[in-house]
């Protein structure tokens, strides 16, 4: 199956709650587990992750916990997908390190380049911002 | 990584064999496969998949081998992938069986819509034809 993995889906779940909190202070991530209905230890894998992005950014101390790392119109969702699904690459052939080595002379590769250029366009297009 | 299996990489590949062939009779599967580079053992149990769904014709006896079960402008490689990975559905709540009981008010929902009708109509538009 084509699909992403719960963690991405988890992963924009959590930052649409963070969104849109629009807190001035940073938000515990017991709070946003418990309004996803998510786990709160698989979600600190994820915005462990998403902190190593700067996608948000962890607070520590009494009051901590995570805020965004970046305003939420400049955070697109093709961004997120690709941080924690370890890119969007839909056929070998498009990565950038070591592609296919039929690639230059291949049909399909240009089919697979604009299927993908689809699909990261329409979630390049949305940012948290959108969805908040 | 958000990425097609093997097994749909193949599935094409010994399709796109099988096409540019325009042969009058069945193809046997070996010449395919040595085509292509692609275990015959592998490329069998795809062509089996194939074949269920009509794609390819399975044809017995000694001269046997595989034929394409419709023009190819009429297979596109939406369904090949389709077939190959059990479907395309970015994400579960696209599901047309039980999807997420969150949907009718998710935000996130119609982006995940978006993001599929724009790789799906990618694949949609090429046929194998196109990439014989």
């Amino acid at each position: 199956m084509l699909q992403i993995t719960r963690q991405t889906e988890y992963a924009i779940r959590g930052l649409q709650d963070l969104t849109r909190r629009r807190a001035d202070a940073p938000v515990q991530l017991k709070v946003i587990a418990a309004s996803c209905e998510v786990s709160e230890a698989f979600l600190a894998k994820i915005f462990q992750m998403l902190a190593q992005a700067g996608i948000v950014k962890s607070h520590r101390g009494v009051k901590g916990g995570f805020s965004l790392g970046r305003a939420p119109e400049e955070i697109s969702l093709r961004e997120v997908v690709e941080v924690c699904e370890g890119g969007i690459v839909l056929n070998h052939c498009l990565r950038k390190v070591n592609p296919c080595d039929r690639r230059d002379t291949c049909d399909v590769a240009p089919v697979w380049q604009k299927a993908q250029d689809a699909l990261t366009g329409a979630l390049d297009g949305t940012s948290l911002a959108d969805i908040a």
